[in-house]
């Protein structure tokens, strides 16, 4: 997945982040919907066609989405008409029609007791069965988003009733109950945000802490390791300004913000002035394993987000050494192409001793949207992306490193570049097993038969895109990568998803 | 100069690109505007604010300019229009308003003979004087544009008059005579395009041979040391579709095309579809020395293009090495500000043996337009960019390598990103002397009471960026570091224009 | 109102158009989308804030809806996406933000039968408790729109369940039942649209007819009396095309239709590839009258519209004659405001025998953008849009036909204007009675306070706008003059809402 | 010529406007750039491609143009940078490129004195002889337009040298002698604003007041008729704020302008803050007439614009009546094509006593991109622009008056969907002559080839387009029409060039 295009080929589907002011913050201060529009920039990687921001003042709510950037949504003091104290934010990729603005999250519904917002990272495994219960219950759906059936599941009302006002926790376990994975959200009404994650915790969402002056942005997991009686563990030095939620830890930086605690599967925290409160874990229907995406590690996640406690960067590198464990080969240099592979490739140099040098340069101007007629000129079309170092690498042995393979279509061209441009041979190590499963919770995987895995074994691959050898990182050697970093939490199960690469599914795929 | 802001500070203003269709090729197979579109995004870096191409069908000329990135200009079918066989190319920066289409280049002007395009590259030290001159002629001006000036100069008639038809080797040595430097042009008539650069060789030019089908990108700079003869150096194995011309060498791969000769300083060289020729070395006014632009191996090139023999890369490499001789310290990691520096990093970590290490992780899709109103955002501006990746420096000694300092604006809020997410101490090494005179030769450099090294010395800087220690290159180090690895060509004199760091300008400075 | 900047004071919020291509007629040849298109231009000044269509090919659904005119929406080949036989188109104006694309109809919900998309032109009476209703039974409302209400209704199923597949007559009779005014409707399911008209009649709608051939663009109203055996009505000789629906059958010439029957107040018609058959005419709650909004005739329709089997021009130019009995005076010329009173001003010539004359050209290249900050030149902006015809009028007493006045801010500047170039006198006549109430059915009146006939009589009027006289048409006068050209129809009651100007309103309001 | 498309078959090229604040007016008051902006929007049916306006504050000059409606392009604040006491505007039509930004007036060029901004209105008959003289004098010419010739005249200094400044008067009788016609122009120098109308008087220009306060918006014809001794025949009670100048006076009263003079062919008129003064009067070559286009009063100008002291309107309504002495015909009613000829229906219609009434209705909403891919529907494109108002003509003869026939497309479906609703007959009447030649002095017409009178009679087209008959005005009647207005003026000679009808040129046709 070396480059835009291939981005195109395995996306995640959405970022959400949400903000809370501190008790006794102003508006000004807080400057919630600019705290919002930073932190889905930060998670921009997740999706790049449509962002929105919610915001409210207590009464009113404040809508802003549009198709495109978010830096190209949120211009022209837009942000200034997103009032209030607390707000809701999501950035989203999706495989539906460019114009599809009808799609776009948060979604704002007004319900009996108050208008609530939503948005939502992951896909319900049983969408179609929730669609069509309710279209028999005589609701009309106007969207085929997933966010909608979330929405609508939202407004129902407890059975019990609620005589003293909306129950919220009541129905957003109803929600859980009705689907179990995959979601990660955040849910605002007029007072406060939810934020949730599914019982097997498959997509990611952690909260933090903005203070107002920034000494350390090191994380402070161990010491809110839990949410329970956060009020005691919470000094005054911390000198809170907002408590933010996110998919990634990556966004929390550029808004001063410090990583608290990670949301645990299934659990439902509650965001309010006064800070997060954890008011309950739903355990999964099925009590086999949490199944947190492990491919967030090999390629969604950015390098510096942390997951289970470890940075994202060191597990790749460490599936770099593994590889380099399981399939060492003879060369001169370990090289990768550019902004895909690089900590695996410096495990890999590491590991084996062989020097990293650096084979492309990037042009970082080149356009989506540029289109050549000619098909001399198409095929030379990655030449156009990466110019080749030609003194790093002529006449000498590349290990190539990269971190997927999708459809095999950029990795040809690449080996053939460098070989044009001097390379004696080209060997290609994957830092990650073969990609051979469709994923139904949130990641937009092409069709099996498009995934060359399945195609043909790493040997035919490799005569195919002409290289010298290719060899993948082994299940069972990525699972080592990824577990062998996770400290031990007391009573905290460790397990991960890899659906994609095993077949094996955290639930039952029903249609 | 760690980042895109910074680029605007201290800018290349033009790039160049020309094309000929080789003798029997057909308009549809060389493709010539897409040759050129795909030469300008390669020179993207060169200037982003404007673009333009002109071809010629051997009867009309076809342009299309715009404001904006090449691939935004270049849309919808529009190089379609733009027929012929031969033509020219520009990307450009400048400081004027952003709606300044009329300054857009190439200019084109109907002569007494035929249409002429130009293409210019650099900035003419006499342009006052000369403007004055043909205002008094009576000529008028619509353009502040050192290339209106160039344009007129080059429609003059040769005094001799021109029995013949025109005589361009006439007009161009007028022109040349008119004003030494700086300038790398494009001349495009009707029949061919001639390609001069100045006598001093100030700005970058050189000339590549497109191939019908690509074996090989190693440049042939041996083969095709000199244009005389040019004929019998050509081999039909070489199977040429067209000939181009271009500010750098990192924009031939990729449109398959090998460098085959660096325009000499002062050399004119035309392009026919019979191949490249030869035809005139004009000496400079001023003896002493060749002027090639130092600083367009210290920033202003891509890192894959060829100089004088050399990578630049290799060179950027090469002065690491030298800092690191010459100003070593006690450190754990090596590191960068992500696409600034990192041959560099990589040089000093060699020369040093303290391992390489990324530090920081940039995110890609920060968009330039984004404004934040809180001072406090406004104060995290560098973390919106670049994520920390704490587990590879936290407690660490780092030693941080940077290419220049222009303003010294950005490398203070890095400093207190990397300490704040833990780094123990922070050492600060500039590939490159201090920079502190103005350029009137083509870069766009602040004026001199913004350079920050003529407000305070290097240890001044590190206290006020809050540097562990920082130290420059010294300009010996630099002119080492560039001119060892440029091979002796014979009767070829070496010389650099280091004004910008050293005060000294190649000519007389006239205003 | 004589200008655009009043056509936005008082403004009908929408038209609505339906085609459904006749029994073997290929989509080819019936080209629906480009029908609905070229009608909702025939539409456009019932709404220019938004504009969509959806049509359907008896299986899927497809949608194209933006901000803007329908000019500008429809461009670059979109037309070509929305295929199918059928389909239904919507332009519309709202006070809402500009940006809310979300409010744009057609709507379009998935049902447990299929997908139905709605257009609908009114307001509901009772929107609020059918709100309040639906947000009890656990349904999320996404937009403000009374159109997501109706929608919502039309997606119930009937108590009774629906054994043969969905019973939509039974459906739209429910609607019918929950709310009675202000509604026309095109609703399609995937087999046909129905078009529906609520039991006050308050807003228009109308049925036609396409012809492959057009010999005559004459309506057959006569013909097409009631469409109850419609079968037997079509010749052979009508070669039909197709069977189109819309708000005015001002759309019907530019797609060659003619207009074949008004849909009467509470009438559902289906339209099929074999014709419009009337299924159900559901009568008024209350029995007292038809109410089809007066303003209709006085100020919304285009003057080329036919209702009630009269065409609007004419009833306009009766108001002028009907004013000249009411309120004759000496003058020596009568005139209008271009394009707004011109039939009245006809009619008052005509009653009086003084001759009319054009006193004002029109400027048609202002912009509505166009901002001038200076008082000085603010005081003058009427004189931008019209230029005076001097030498009509100077030294001579004129009568200025305006068809109604809603604020007053008009009016002055323009007296003020034939004044300074030289009218002696300037007598005016508005062609209808003084506006003093809102509406909640539909269309878009300034709060009580803002319309200047709650401010002050017509004489004080006169005084402020520099009149020399200025009278209104009387209630009963504009009754007669819209009532005496409706031919009776067997069984067929008439009767008009005159709620603004009145106070009378048809149903009790409910809030 | 019915609509907007044949609009855009006869089109003049270009109108101009400038302005200069009286004495002792701060620019705030002046508002300079507005006055401008409102006078092009007062011109903008004489083109509407793209606009311009030139400012100086004595000092710097400030340029603003660009494609489109002035009022698009002066949107936005970007007035309020156009800074000054006097400037020049320019709104133009041209049947160059739509991206040609490069050809935009006003065209600003360095001189060595000044810089001057150049408006124009015409076209040079011996252009092509004036620009080869340019090139073989070694000037580069960047445009194909006749203004870069213009304002390089202008810059070529006198031969007698200009020992004390420039010697504007002497640059601008040169410009004359070269070339003869046609041209208006307004030329601004940093003092002062020249307007020159050619020896002929070909295209129109005339001279305004600006006041402060308006009392009166009538032309001051008398008192100004010479502009020698000016200062003597301004009151005190005059007020002035700036002086004018524009292609019609019909943008007077929009900025609260009276017209004061007409400037008569061969005059140089200089606009200073003390007033206008005329400079001189340069007679034309050949002696023989003033040739004022005599199509100004048949189409271009504005109903209610001033010439030779009478009201265009009045002008055409002369013409209908002319047209009814030399044509009549028993009809029941007369009438027009929207926004055409409606003057000349009047005239007709007073003439014969044969009543005046609309027969269509216009859409103002169609948009000109608007495409329709079916055959069918594009045979109906003429019902989408008007709707037949059935009822004012249903069963009658109808007299339908144009101003002028060119292509003569146009007519023919008008013709049928009047009969298509119910016209009896439908007689054409022309009110002007056969246009047969093509026109070289500034008026866009189609080829010789294109113009259907050059294929046919009368009788022809009438049968052609389905006319019961179709009689043009005589070209004795047009001038008769024209000139039996015209106030003998002293010394004063009347003439108008007929050359697009009769094919007699003012001046001899060079190449």
């Amino acid at each position: 997945m070396a480059d835009d295009r291939d981005l195109r080929e395995l996306q995640d589907k959405c970022g959400i982040f949400a903000c809370v002011a501190a008790k006794g913050v102003s508006p000004e201060e807080a400057d919630v919907a600019n705290v919002i529009c930073l932190g889905l920039v930060g998670l921009q990687h997740r999706g790049q066609e449509s962002a929105g921001i919610v915001t409210n003042d207590g009464n009113r709510f404040y809508t802003k989405k549009g198709m495109g950037m978010v830096s190209n949504i949120f211009q022209d003091g837009c942000l200034k008409e997103l009032e209030g104290c607390m707000g809701i934010g999501h950035t989203r990729y999706s495989t539906a029609g460019s114009s599809e603005l009808l799609n776009c999250q948060p979604f704002v519904v007004d319900t009996v007791f108050s208008h609530i917002a939503v948005a939502h990272n992951g896909e319900l495994i049983n969408a179609t069965s929730l669609r069509n219960r309710m279209l028999h219950q005589g609701i009309g759906l106007s969207t085929g988003s997933d966010t909608e059936v979330i929405t609508q599941l939202l407004t129902t009302r407890p059975s019990c009733g609620e005589p003293n006002g909306a129950d919220w926790v009541a129905r957003i376990k109803y929600l859980m109950k009705q689907t179990q994975c995959a979601y990660s959200l955040a849910i605002m009404n007029k007072d406060s945000v939810f934020v949730v994650r599914d019982p097997y915790g498959n997509r990611p969402l952690c909260i933090g802490m903005l203070k107002k002056s920034v000494s350390s942005l090191n994380h402070e997991l161990k010491r809110f390791n839990s949410l329970t009686n956060i009020e005691s563990k919470i000094n005054e030095e911390d000198d809170v300004l907002a408590w933010v939620a996110s998919s990634e830890s990556c966004s929390f930086p550029s808004i001063g913000a410090v990583l608290m605690h990670e949301v645990a599967p299934g659990e439902i925290v509650q965001l309010t002035p006064s800070g997060p409160k954890s008011l309950a874990i739903v355990p999964p229907e099925r009590d086999n394993y949490p199944a947190f995406c492990i491919f967030e590690y090999v390629y969604f996640a950015r390098a510096d987000s942390m997951f289970e406690g470890q940075m994202v960067y060191t597990v790749r590198q460490r599936c770099g050494k593994q590889l380099a464990i399981e399939s060492p080969v003879e060369a001169d240099v370990v090289s990768t192409i550019p902004e895909s592979a690089t900590p695996a490739a410096f495990g890999f140099s590491q590991q084996t001793g062989i020097p990293y040098v650096e084979v492309l340069t990037k042009n970082r101007y080149v356009g989506r949207t540029f289109i050549q007629p000619s098909n001399r000129l198409r095929q030379l079309s990655v030449n156009k992306k990466f110019g080749p170092l030609t003194e790093n690498f002529r006449g000498k042995r590349v290990v190539l490193l990269d971190d997927s393979i999708v459809r095999g279509n950029t990795i040809g061209p690449i080996i053939k570049l460098l070989k044009q441009a001097g390379a004696a041979e080209v060997h290609v190590r994957i830092a990650s097993p073969p990609l051979k499963h469709p994923c139904y919770m949130g990641i937009n995987i092409p069709t099996r038969e498009e995934l060359v895995a399945n195609k043909m074994d790493a040997e035919q691959l490799a005569w195919k895109v002409g290289a010298d050898s290719l060899v993948y990182l082994s299940l069972e050697g990525l699972e080592t990568a990824v577990q062998s970093g996770i400290q031990e939490t007391k009573g905290r199960k460790v397990g991960h998803c890899t659906a994609c690469l095993s077949g094996k599914y955290p639930v039952e795929l029903e249609w």
